[in-house]
């Protein structure tokens, strides 16, 4: 074959459908409309002020080259200190690996686990990228549908054969959480076919009732994914965490130094100091406990009653079939008239998204009540 | 198979031999001892002032949460347009993507370029991840033994059947350079076998006599790769660039936004504005050259005379064959009895490595005077 290489048959993931709602919201927007931003997966708040006083004073004390490839040591003895304060768990230090957010995270993790062509399962409405990355490695997706009477949640009974499964509680789309005994019984499931054990914790911290269930709580056999971007308002700064097996720490250890020699330095100085910011984390919390009550009160009384339990995370995941059989078209049309940017949930579940949506209450309080006022009054006159 | 998983065969990738040199020389310096460090590959020198003085003017004015996955517009033109003044090219700054530093791009390179199995060339020696990468995504590395008379890089003529060729210039571990026809030949090679050809531009802006040839001189059907670590003095910002043809944006797109979500914006900030100190960062080279001065005086005078054309980078890369056969235990002599810490050549060529060693030049001029001097006493004395 001669000339210019074409793509790999691994590149072609599926489009984010959301972009084009968030492209059309900027369009209306430069066009001068008023658009209420429901359909962003990250806080409006900026690193805690101890994190930028921190990094701003490191700056000018010191070149920030590259860290080894585990992260800080004193990050990883904090966050091993987390594990304390959280959950009660006294967790080795070693055992922590400080990643360029959750994204390097999934990276590490999928290739120290997973030859080309595993089967990975996870549980449908899911965090897109997962899916993508894994197709990225030449890895097969094994999607399985979950059902709202299981919290959208895969149950332990029912998992196909697989090398992995990723599960996230809270999770994104829906908000809902496994508590202890049916995260027990997927790590065994997991377990009792040599299949690893993969936990997307990255909404820990937010949570609205009872605290979310840690992994390893249930075993150290397990890969933990968590992140500074949610709960520590940090998305930006691509920098996150994730605890493993001892015995893998090594081979991580090697993937890490050469897929990207270490996370940011500068963003892993802020997440120290960040993880001192407790009372600025905690007053943004309360304002998604504010958020999320406007929110189950404003939705239902605009026609969104079909709704996940909304156990963590900042999201209201809501099946819509009553409303529609295209949540794009139906995103698009609120986004027109009612100027409120909603997710459409294909991106989450490609087949069942067509009838559910996704509202974030990740912004301002002054917004969300805005945003529900405009859609109650625009489905009121649909 | 009941149990936890083990690690994929994928994982098992090859450890830094340097690692050893640099952990035995922390503790001989926790002894007490005083090391020379001739191992390193950064700069000693922190990002320029500019960069992080606009870091801190930007921290306090917005949240710095996610950006579009290519990259802050304004960071991309402003590549471009390193394209026209380094190399009088005219770039549209849409072909350009923002990346976390040349690590993310190789990720997004490979997986974009290559299905799992695709063979994939590279000549030796070369970068060590690479290899390490390949491998961590199921490809088949093809290691090309490069000849001294060739400037250890491959040959148009000889190269083997590939899916990819990745070239550096100037290169790591021996600072030797292509110019316009080799590299021109190189690309004419690959586009007639339908390979796709990387070009790792990381250490240009660091040469000494004629500035590197940019694969983009020669063909837009070219993945060209930079970085801000060494240049603009950046290596734990994790901030880069890779320039791509302009059919594959699209894809590589996607691939960032569900691997990276984006590079780090606090990064991606400090970057735009590192491009315009141009004062400092050519001070900074000014010392490289008084450093290589030195070298190319004093590394002879220690008896390491045979040496690669030291055309660019920050390193020298010398023949020892006649010193030893086990590089590995002369570094560890050199650092022992000489006080100053060196590269064996294995973790670049496994095998030819053996007999040769990088000394790196990247550091301050007084360290590189006291390293050569105690060298040169060292190999008299020996």
């Amino acid at each position: 074959m001669e000339g210019a290489r074409q793509v790999s048959d691994r590149s072609q993931v599926d489009p984010f459908i959301v972009m084009d709602v968030m492209e059309q919201a900027r369009r209306l927007e430069d066009a001068g409309r008023s658009i209420i931003h429901m359909e962003v997966g990250q806080p409006g708040t900026a690193a805690p002020q101890a994190a930028r006083d921190g990094l701003a004073a490191a700056m000018e004390s010191g070149a920030l080259g590259y860290t080894v490839a585990l992260g800080l040591p004193e990050l990883r003895a904090r966050i091993a200190g987390l594990y304390r304060d959280w959950y009660g768990i006294d967790l080795d230090p070693n055992r922590v690996v400080v990643t360029a957010g959750s994204s390097a995270a999934f990276l590490l993790a999928f290739t120290a686990l997973f030859d080309a062509g595993d089967r990975v399962g996870l549980g449908l409405p899911c965090y897109p990228s997962y899916r993508q990355i894994l197709k990225a490695l030449s890895l097969d997706v094994v999607g399985i549908e979950t059902q709202v009477e299981n919290r959208y949640q895969p149950v332990a009974g029912d998992l196909p054969d697989l090398a992995g499964l990723i599960v996230a509680s809270p999770a994104n789309p829906t908000g809902t959480m496994l508590d202890h005994a049916s995260m027990a019984d997927l790590i065994g499931a997991c377990h009792a076919q040599g299949a690893a054990f993969i936990s997307d914790e990255i909404y820990h911290g937010l949570h609205h009732e009872g605290r979310a269930v840690s992994a390893l709580e249930v075993s150290d056999d397990v890969y933990v994914i968590n992140s500074f971007s949610k709960y520590f308002s940090m998305t930006g700064w691509r920098i996150g965490w994730m605890i493993v097996p001892e015995d893998h720490v090594r081979t991580i250890e090697r993937l890490a130094q050469n897929m990207f020699i270490c996370a940011p330095h500068a963003s892993q100085i802020a997440a120290l100091h960040a993880m001192d910011a407790t009372e600025e984390l905690e007053a943004n919390r309360a304002v998604y406990a504010r958020n999320r009550a406007l929110m189950l009160d404003g939705l239902p009384k605009a026609g969104f009653d079909r709704i996940a339990p909304p156990d963590g995370a900042f999201y209201i995941y809501a099946d819509v079939a009553h409303l529609t059989d295209d949540s794009v078209k139906f995103a698009a049309e609120i986004l027109e008239n009612a100027g409120v940017a909603v997710t459409p949930g294909v991106d989450f579940d490609p087949n069942r998204g067509r009838t559910t949506m996704r509202f974030s209450y990740a912004r301002a309080t002054a917004d969300i009540e805005e945003g529900l006022d405009r859609l109650r009054k625009f489905m009121v006159a649909r």
